[in-house]
Order: structure tokens, then sequence, then C-alpha cells
């Protein structure tokens, strides 16, 4: 059996990794996340959608888009249905790829059900903050400083804490507390830019701290960094 | 004008991505950091040779790999001829690429003259401790967790804030401080997998903490993360 996962980036086609388009383009079964059970709309899927050339090798699984502390049942169900349905199909003797956002390694849906195989490649793939670093011309590390990636879902002590120790520091999900990243910037001095939908529809990009205010999209992400 | 600064990734040249090999292919300028004057050896270079159709169109730009710190002077008037002889090309109107390992926005050095210019675009490339996350199957994040990349050229006191604050830690330039770095993995009691030259020649994969003993060679980055 052979299965390898794929990280597809961020979501423009041209940056998936050469290996990672022959490895889709020889791939037996290729398998997508849905956040529906029944629905065919991968975000995985349509970024790597021109690199297919035989649809029926789609496969799809659904994992659930809920909270995952306070529903461990129904995540470690649906988790251990897609680990086994995965099993089957690379028993087979099929070449098998599991196709998902960004980089496997970086907060990526297969982490879920990784611990259920022995054997699996994993390619890499352009993480959405280094994207982001990019279209923006912030760079997250210069010299030999330090820099952290965090998440607004965290609680708000560590969070200051990730604010007390790093000078530049990655977002990730503001949409769950926009308010107190305001605050956090205001009170250590920073600045940031903050990204909305990089490179597809609805983009936003900018360095305005009242774009914080009120209800934000899922997918906003920011860089934080010294004022000069 | 335009220049393009292109992520070339850690090694293996099919990870570059689909964008940046087109834009090498229609490069008329190709720009490569080399570490002695008058040098040819880029490593840059080598792992895009392959998509180089015509060697003419690379030219070599010393970088002096001295402590940044302490040779302030040396270093400004390194960086600036260098802007300058960029500059210079850019403004006959050609179509110029920058080659930098790994990507841009990560500890490059082209970050020491971006200052220079107004007008960059940005290619992204894959970082090195994403392809080691890949190539050992260990993490970055799962779930909402944070982590954090540090040096091991920095002060002692705030890598030990980095262990306290956070489960997993992207550890680089490892051969600065091997030792200190042992020591924090016991005091915190965390694992680690810890890579030398991956995917290169003399490459190392090991979790065993006596490899920390010893001189270890340049390029050796770990990953440390929690015991089960």
């Amino acid at each position: 059996m052979k299965l390898t996962v794929i990280g597809v980036g961020p979501g423009d086609p041209e940056l998936l990794t050469v290996k990672a388009v022959k490895a889709i383009e020889k791939a037996d079964v290729i398998l997508v996340p849905v956040k529906k059970a029944g629905s065919t709309d991968s975000t995985a899927l349509k970024i790597s959608r021109s690199y297919i050339v035989d649809m029926s090798k789609v496969n799809y699984l659904h994992f659930p888009m809920i909270n995952l502390e306070e529903n461990k049942e129904i995540f470690d169900k649906a988790f251990k249905a897609n680990a086994d349905k995965v099993k089957a199909i690379t028993k087979e003797g099929k070449n098998v790829v599991f196709l998902t956002l960004g980089d496997s390694m970086v907060y990526s849906t297969f982490s879920y059900i990784s611990g259920y195989f022995d054997n699996i490649s994993y390619i890499p793939g352009i993480p959405s903050f280094v994207h982001g670093a990019c279209a923006t011309g912030v760079p997250l590390a210069i010299g030999t400083s330090s820099f952290c990636i965090i998440n607004m879902t965290d609680n708000e002590e560590h969070l200051e804490e990730a604010f007390k120790l790093h000078d530049r520091i990655v977002v990730m999900k503001i949409s769950a507390n926009p308010e107190k990243l305001r605050q956090l910037i205001d009170k250590y001095k920073k600045q940031a830019v903050i990204f909305t939908n990089l490179g597809s529809e609805g983009e936003v990009i900018t360095d305005s701290l009242d774009y914080l205010q009120g209800k934000l999209p899922y997918f906003t992400t920011g860089i934080v960094y010294p004022c000069k």
C-alpha cells in the first residue's frame, strides 16, 4: 500500500510544487476532504482541478467542521470511518493520494487520521501564512530573530505571552477574536498587515486596524511586526 | 522595471512551485547569491539548474557570510553594491529574478537588500522546516495550538521562554548551541526529531538526543514536540 499526502498550497494552482503535480497526475485514487456529508465541494480539489484528467478517480471524505473539544465522539467516529475507507483503498495496491490545503503539517485535516496509518509519504505545500508574507512583502523572520504562529481561538493569557516574547507573529483565525488582537497590537506598539481570502474572490489586504472592528470572514490572517 | 524574488525551496528541484519554474524559464536575467566574491558556487542555483536553459543569463551576487552585528559596515557596503547592481539591470527594462533558498520571507539573504527597491513581487517557496516536518511526519501544528521558530544563536533566556510557551518548536541553527538545546528538551520533558542535510549528501534524521553532543553540521534543524 502507498498513501501520499499532498499539500496543495494556499489557493493558486500554480503554487503547487512540481512534485505534487506529478504525484496527482500518476495517482490511481485521489482523496479530498469535504465539510458536509455527501458534498463534492472541496477547496483542495478546486485548487488541483486542472491537474486531474480523470474525475472518476476522486473520492470524497467527510470531515465535520465542528468544535473538536466539545464533540470528541462525533469526531472519533468520523475519523475512524475515513481512516477505514482510506485503508480499504490502499489495501487494493492502488496508488492513493490525499489532498490537503496549504501544507499537511500545518493545521491540516489529515493530521486527525494520520495515526491510523503506518506508511505515509508527505509532499510539502506552501502554507497560507508564507503566501501571505510573500503577497504583502512583510518578512516572517529576519536575521536570527524568532517568530511564532498563533490562533485567536487560543486563551488570552497565552496570546499575550506570545506578543511579549516574539517580534513577529503570524495570527490565524482572527475572526475568532479580532477585538483582542487589536488590543494586543496597540498594547505592544506593533503594526500589522491583515489579509482575507488572499488571491481569491473578496480579497482584502490592509494595514488599518479599523478592519478589526466587527465580524470578519473566516479566512482572515495577519502578520504582526515591529514598528520602525 | 520588474524584480521577482523566487523561493526555490529546500533542495529538491521538484519542490519548486509551478509558478517559480515558469518565472525562471521566462527571465532575462537570473540573480543568485554566493558566499565568496568571484565564486559561482550557489545552492539556490544548483537547485534550479535544470530549469535554466541559457546559463549566460546567470549573474552572481556576493553576500558575505559573517556576523552581521559585528561587521555592520562591511555588510552595508556589500548590500548597497548588490542593490545598485540589481537596480542597474532592472532599469534596462529586463525581466529579472532573484533566487533564494527556501522562502524569501523566512531568514532570506534577500531581506537585507529588499529595502532598496520599490517594486518587488515574491513567489513563495517551501521553507526548510516545512520540508523537515513532511520528511519526518512530525506535525508543526495541530488543532488550534501555537508553534514557533527559534534560532539557537538567540539568547538563552529567550530560548527558555519559547520552551515554556509553545508545545511545538522548530529549532534552527542547532550547531550554534546543541548542548543548551538538549538541556531544554530534558527540562521541559519534550521529544525531538533532528535532521542534518535533509534530502542531500550526508543526510541524518534522528530522534536520539545523543546526536546533540559535540560539533554538528551547519544545516541542522529540529522539531521539538510533546511526549505522548
